[in-house]
């Protein structure tokens, strides 16, 4: 266990990011620039600005009119107008002009009659109306803005009124991301990885990030599982950064390097962070700069970004620590959680009824997707053991409150056709985002029973009715008046290897045991409907090897059987021709929507109804193959069977 | 009248936006352009990403440690330990290594106990534990993103690890502004303004507005006010532009040539918009392209960028609208509106006690320092006649709604030292910001007594019992439990021109009308103390030239003095000191910090006290001349008069 650097303490991100802080000296780290103002958006001031002219620099005439001298038209009246002569009695001005020796207020052009030679009035004017006097904006010396001041737009134009075009700032704040791992593929040489090569991708994550917060962002090629390459890299970064980051090997594998590359070049302050994703976090200093070693997997490396980097680096800036839209979530699913670690639970997020509703999404840390499709996400703290179905959390959006307007929660089985809808619903001139959690059949009823969703995709087989749908929904959703739309009819059957090498002809080829199989999960309908014929066969899930291994989509059964982790999956046909293999038909099903009918009249659920019954969504269809579509956008009822 | 072009009629801005809209072809307009992925970030998507690999491409370890085959492990028990030889019954693995052929799990490194040949294990492992399946992440083929799609740094990590390296996207919305205006100086060419002439600044506030939304920018040369150079610039401009702007000149001046350049080009749709500041908004095409004339005053331009440019620059863009957070304040000021039009009001907002307070600024359209000033805006409707003191009204801020939370709210008197004060706060660990609402010593009390305001500065004078601010306290706010802190005790006197010309010896001087004078603000400490001297001298308003023209703050009372719009007024040494005036000493008094006891323990306040009472600070006050600080930092109590 020698070449191994197993830690087991962690320490509470708050404690670790003081320990950063307080590891580091501002003023010393941090020097100050001197910029061109008109360049200076979202920095930070390093000292008091003053101003250097006022302005106006002169008293001006406010509005487009005639100059006068109030004096002199303190007559006026409605109905008593007096005249004033152009040239000695009132000057006409337009906004801006200095107002001429003498005159001390400004008539609109409305409030005037013009006879050529001189103007009519009804209403006195008072001294200094529509007269911006010297100094009005401005005045010469005052303090415009403080030191540690983020520069804003506004703030621009004011520093340039009052004479001023260059300005002290701090400098900013540069990053260095070196990646390592010899698994690596460098991103910028488009690679296509083979078995055991991973494209490295968290330094442009990590850059997009670094640009959300205004720094200078450098990354390095990726750096090989070796002491002395990390240590030469690391300390080349140093030379010209505030903060080096190390991307992956800061856990405790054989290669993971990091820890032992910062305790040489300096001081390891932190080692494992009470936080997951993100716990095999380093933190230490070298030379007066922070060292960080973030975890490799995609999730690990944002929660150290977003919780361990955004906030040392907001100190270090000046600026505010970025702070998300938050909303309340009704939670969709129980979602357990290990004590003593917070954990950052994905979810997506979207508006059913009158309130938002969560759904988690996978755990795993490998998975960038999950933050892709998520809207926000949820702290589960330390001290808890997890959250409880319909519990109310606060989420941290990734996006504004109002976007989750526009989001369409569907929860239910999956279906390739459901991406080709999220795309077009995203062409509409209010563009709606299909938010899809791929559930199965009997998950999506389950969601509609809680009012999770705003609709359910479906395609359960009764084999006594020889009806899909309607007869588990008296089943399980007896109180609620759905209304069930069609989307497709569609082919299932076995997807297996191009050229179907193990002449796989039905479900009695399963029967011995050799073949191996990758099933659905509980509750999808492919399951349901796998078991049925499986029966139909006299077979039990123990003759078949396999049973037991899940997938939650047809893609991924697709993917299972393409890699040859499996040999044979029950699938849909578009799956199959997607990744080009072979497909043994078993049988065609009716693939619905379901629909709560109170949800009929909100807007989203119209246009996606809409969208389903034009033609070119039925063109799109028939187009992906293994799809019929007689009945799609048609309101199905009980009975109709494949209609 | 034949050469203004009078508009009478305005229009909701709603309405304007969706005019624009109305009249653009976003797929002919907008173009689409392929571009690296890792260059994305915030472009939007042309049409749906499907993923080229899946991710992973092979089962993978996710944990560092031993791979196995779980049907070897099932015996393992905590006591009943199992051992694997290396090499054929486990293989070290590391995070991302390939699982090796047959085996299907990984025990963690933590889990096992390892004797150099083989380990042991007291716990079975279940198939397929701590690994990484084939396209857990991403299934190949399928859709990653949608069209329309905003790419987030999230979604960069998706694509490069989907093995895709350049993505269709909308070419960025490209804007070209025209600043105009004889009286306009370039900015680039660092000018000193004289009488008559103005900075230009609206591009590069445009310029930064421009930025936070992610748009191509360009700015030419201000264009003199001719309609001929007009229109080239214009011309030159549509060529390469989806937008462009004319930067003043868009009201019913006879030099304002917006309206009819863009009627020569193309085509007027909106001239006068309902909201103030704003209204001088001219709408229109050519070309196929948006042309929209931005009024000249910095707070118009503004919320024309705002209002008008930001929605239709969104929906071409195919981005949602941004949103500003939002806060409910109490307002610190009746705010009457014209009904007719919505009124944009900048407001200073702080967190007092349990709520947050709302000072209006400023209403002028020409003051972007009413911008810089603010935390934020209210909308007062167009069929509001205004609002009351007291009133709940939506507040959208500028910054996060933490940001609140570090303002230090104080209404009262100005006073120069606040400025040096304002800046130390922003140098601490935990910067404060100072937001100083100037309304005189009794606007002060009158905040402390609505409970809008964390304290109040006050040097009011009672000439009866020779105090300060005691006698006021009692009279003004008798059931306010409050605490004295001196800030300093100044000098008060004549503001007069260098050498002073006019040989002003004492009030008396002002006592025939031949000295033009400038006055304070009613309710002010120096108004006050004016009128006790005058009335001592047995002189009345109607004697002094310019008694009823007020100024807010010492510094605007210099700037008049300086510039010879007043011969003369009453102020502190300070204001005379900045702008290299004369002074003529007339009393000392006691400036004040007046803090509501209950606020003693804010934070904020406590570090207000505690900085005040610095060596650093006193030193700083006494080299700003004009003032002296033997109380400075002292706790004040009724009789103590200078001390």
């Amino acid at each position: 266990m020698s070449d191994r650097n197993i830690y087991l303490k962690t320490i509470p991100v708050p404690e670790a990011v003081a320990a950063a802080i307080d590891a580091l000296e501002r003023e010393d780290l941090v020097h100050s620039v001197i910029i061109p103002v008109h360049e200076a958006l979202n920095r930070v001031t390093a000292k008091a600005v003053t101003a250097r002219c006022s302005s106006p620099t002169y008293h001006s005439a406010a509005m487009d009119g005639f100059a006068v001298k109030s004096d002199t038209t303190f007559t006026a009246r409605e109905g008593q107008p007096i005249g004033l002569a152009k040239g000695s009695k009132c000057i006409a001005v337009n906004t801006g002009n200095p107002l001429p020796d003498g005159m001390d207020a400004v008539i609109m052009i409305e409030h005037v009659v013009d006879d050529g030679e001189s103007i009519s009035i009804e209403a006195p004017a008072f001294p200094w109306q529509h007269v911006r006097r010297i100094g009005e904006d401005i005045v010469a010396t005052e303090m415009l803005l403080p030191r540690n001041h983020t520069i804003s737009a506004f703030d621009i134009g004011a520093l340039l009124s009052a004479g001023i075009y260059e300005i002290k700032v701090y400098e900013k704040i540069r990053m260095t991301f070196i990646p390592t791992g010899d698994e690596v593929l460098p991103f910028a040489d488009c690679p296509t990885p083979k078995p055991g090569e991973v494209i490295e991708s968290n330094s442009q994550v990590f850059k997009s990030l670094a640009k959300g917060i205004d720094i200078e962002f450098t990354a390095t090629l990726p750096v090989k599982d070796r002491e002395e390459l990390l240590t030469e890299a690391v300390e080349k970064a140093l030379e010209n950064s505030h903060i080096v980051v190390v991307g992956a090997g800061s856990s405790a594998g054989s290669k993971d390097f990091t820890r032992k590359v910062f305790s040489k070049l300096g001081e390891v302050l932190v080692h494992g962070i009470a936080i997951m994703p993100g716990k095999p976090t380093v933190i230490g200093t070298a030379q007066g700069k922070l060292l960080v070693g973030a975890p490799g997997y995609p999730v690990s490396a944002v929660v150290c970004f977003e919780n361990v980097l955004t906030p040392v680096i907001s100190w270090l800036s000046g600026k505010h620590v970025p702070e998300r839209n938050k909303v309340n979530v009704k939670l969709a699913r129980r979602t357990p959680s290990k004590p003593g670690l917070e954990e950052i639970v994905r979810l997506s997020v979207g508006k059913v009824g009158d309130g938002f509703i969560g759904v988690p999404l996978s755990r795993g840390a490998g998975m960038i997707t999950t933050l892709t499709k998520a809207q926000g996400f949820t702290r589960v703290p330390a001290d808890s053991e997890g959250v409880e179905l319909n519990d109310t959390v606060e989420v941290e959006l990734f996006s504004k409150r109002s976007a989750l307007d526009k989001v369409l929660m569907h929860v239910g089985s999956h279906d390739n056709t459901l991406d080709m809808l999220s795309d077009k619903l995203m062409g509409g001139r209010t563009p709606l985002r299909l938010v899809s959690t791929h559930a199965g059949s009997m998950g999506g009823l389950t969601a509609l029973k809680n009012d999770m969703a705003l609709f359910a995709g479906a395609h359960l087989f009764d084999p006594e009715s020889n009806d899909f749908n309607f007869p588990f929904l008296n089943k399980y959703l007896p109180g609620l008046n759905v209304t069930v739309i069609n989307l497709a009819i569609r082919h299932q059957g076995f997807i297996v290897p191009k050229g179907n090498p193990q002449n796989i002809t039905g479900i009695e080829s399963l029967g011995d045991g050799k073949i191996n199989f990758i099933n659905r999960q509980r509750g999808a309908g492919t399951r349901i409907l796998f078991d049925y014929h499986m029966n139909k066969a006299a077979l039990n899930p123990s003759d078949i090897q396999g049973y037991d291994r899940e997938e939650y989509t047809h893609m991924s059964v697709a993917a299972n059987v393409l890699t040859g982790a499996a040999d044979c999956g029950l699938g849909i046909y578009a799956a199959a021709k997607a990744l080009d293999l072979d497909f043994i038909p078993l049988a065609h099903e009716r693939y619905d929507l379901i629909i709560p009918s109170k949800y009929l009249n909100d807007p989203r659920v119209k246009t996606l109804i809409s969208l389903i019954r034009t033609d070119e969504v039925k063109n799109t269809i028939n187009a992906l193959g293994g799809y019929e579509t007689p009945l799609t956008g048609q309101e199905m009822k009980p009975g109709m069977g494949l209609g």
